[in-house]
């Protein structure tokens, strides 16, 4: 790919981009991790794996506003009309497409192109790790939404089988799973060198808020008069 | 305290809480640390420190509304007003007062009554282990602001020298540092123990982003042709 063309695509990237989750960083990784997943592949068209990475997440904003709007749908036309629009080749934006249309996890929908299997796990493995740790809270922080439920009986939820969102809600419904989800085993192998950070993280965290919760409501107890 | 009265606080300081890494389970940890804190102390006033815990951030919506307040000063006010308004004898609305003052780490008016310092540890524990990268995460995606800068070079920077905000400028500039401003030495220990945690998150987190970095930029390169 020439310089011309990646700019173009990168600033029309960068004027799709706005919530700190998914900024324009998110994108470079994905970029990045694609390129090294790439390395372990063969018949990689990097044309095509540059530009979908540049161009993945082109539709948040759209989701963001109306989230019964998927991102890759939306994405993968707006992707499809800018690069027609602007000179690209018709096969060359129907590739694009193909690769944003099926980056978000769907069982209908899984990816048929190598340039889509990897953008998949590349845009998977910023997930992975202490990165989609870090990512997945400041995303709480935007819409809202708490660390963790309490039970009935006012101890800590560790996530499981929660139906009100949070962080550990989320931790256990996809952070937690993700690990068996790869479609090339260099993309698997990134992400299993990440995976004890998460795990580590989540039951520290886990232990430290239900421990002072258990100790301390019973000290609270002791300290209440029902007069 | 009877239960009269630490419902009637509780429930005002329900009224006050409104974003989400200081929302209202913050304010249970922090009472819930500061009775396991005083187990190891003498002479503590269990009513004035309930009180304090449970009133300590009521001043946080004025302060997040208008940077130029804090929270510290703004909140002592309004629970010695809130107190003494409502029956509350003068002496305890003083002490509650001065506690909610110095919870907030300023050189020049450091906490003077053992609930004022069990208040100020039990507070900072909140900022160490994993809890103070979960809250501070999820106050960067409120805030919206990123996980890291970039050096001039386009590497990750580690945070250390930032001078504007992100994550890890807030771990190199505070989370870092919390672990030697312990009043008790319940307090110090209980954070000590965190400590961990929190270190190998954001080394394991750095590692992460700085290697992708690092590997993709050059690969990047390679691909794309300057003509």
């Amino acid at each position: 790919m020439n310089q011309k063309d990646y700019s173009f695509m990168e600033n029309y990237m960068l004027s799709c981009m706005e919530d700190s989750a998914h900024d324009k960083e998110h994108i470079y990784r994905v970029l990045y991790n694609a390129l090294e997943i790439a390395e372990a592949q063969k018949d990689v068209d990097f044309d095509v794996l540059i530009g979908a990475c540049l161009l993945h997440d082109i539709g948040r904003k759209e989701q963001f506003e109306d989230p019964s709007q998927c991102h890759a749908q939306v994405g993968a036309e707006k992707a499809y009309r800018f690069l027609s629009d602007n000179g690209f080749e018709k096969d060359y934006a129907e590739k694009i497409r193909h690769c944003i249309q099926t980056h978000r996890f769907r069982k209908n929908n899984p990816p048929q192109s190598i340039e889509a299997k990897i953008l998949f796990d590349a845009d998977k493995l910023d997930v992975a790790g202490a990165l989609g740790i870090a990512r997945t809270l400041i995303y709480k922080g935007i819409v809202t939404e708490p660390l963790y439920s309490l039970l009935p009986d006012g101890s800590v939820s560790n996530g499981e089988n929660d139906t009100s969102p949070s962080f550990f809600q989320e931790y256990k419904y996809k952070l937690e799973n993700i690990y068996s989800k790869f479609y090339t085993q260099k993309g698997k192998e990134l992400a299993l060198n990440r995976q004890h950070s998460a795990l580590a993280f989540y039951e520290d965290l886990f232990n430290e808020v239900s421990l002072s919760y258990k100790k301390g409501k019973s000290e609270l107890e002791k300290l209440i008069k029902n007069d």
